[in-house]
């Protein structure tokens, strides 16, 4: 097992895979996905307020955020084409600030004993523009101080 | 303007692209994608009965049909990332016969004048596999039938 954060992106897809193992079951994992009081708390950078606007997490449902920082605010949206308790989200995810650039995101969940669960995602771009202007917006970084953030919320769940 | 399906799937990406013209106005060309009633009525191959289960025509909501013949009867469903009038359709696209091999689709509706208007599609699959098994399964000549049908209705809307 490995907490750090994998990314890869190949130059000829064009889907952003990444796996990062934490230090809890894979129950506790997906509540910290499912429950918006949990993923308030760790979604986003390091120093950003994040308030949800929406939250329907079942198959179906959808959701709306906003992230604000000393930088301004910015709103994201989705919504839910499968939630499988523990095992699998399919959303849709869409930056406001670049409209109709929709991603298709699939979150993996796999318990792997003694205390201790994989996260295995793939997201993937409506186009290889949309996807450069991702990976080059921070978007690494982003997800690796939010999975910190996960792993210092997890071990209250 | 030509009304011949244009389906373009290079081997390097996830997405398979298409046009396609039709001698109606755009929002003819969008209604008939709106209403379950007129949908029901094109989608799919000639010689299929089409049966709407579920149909929330909205952003935010979904849907799930049901195509039968004489081979067996298949189910798919998704749901409604964005709806645009006359514009645009953002939707997930589930085979419930390949469970989980979620596409996203991306739907631009454009009027050309004088009666006429192109539907420009873009559908991307999870995975290489899945849009080889897409590719092999007749989507293509489906897609041609079902716009055939579509040429047959939209003079009477």
């Amino acid at each position: 097992m490995t907490n750090a954060l994998h990314l890869v992106a190949p130059v000829d897809t064009l889907a952003m895979d990444f796996t990062r193992d934490f230090a809890a079951p894979a129950a506790a994992l997906f509540r910290a996905h499912a429950d918006p009081d949990l993923v308030r708390q760790w979604l986003g950078p390091h120093g950003v307020e994040m308030a949800i606007g929406h939250w329907d997490f079942r198959t179906g449902g959808g959701y709306r955020y906003q992230h604000s920082d000393d930088g301004g605010t910015y709103a994201f949206n989705g919504v839910f084409h499968t939630v499988r308790e523990n095992e699998l989200i399919i959303q849709t995810f869409e930056f406001e600030g670049a409209p109709d650039m929709v991603n298709i995101e699939f979150l993996w969940f796999t318990d792997l004993g003694d205390g201790h669960s994989r996260l295995r995602g793939r997201s993937i771009c409506p186009n290889t523009e949309a996807r450069d202007a991702l990976l080059s917006s921070g978007m690494e970084g982003g997800m690796t101080d939010g999975y910190e953030r996960l792993d210092a919320l997890l071990p209250s769940l």
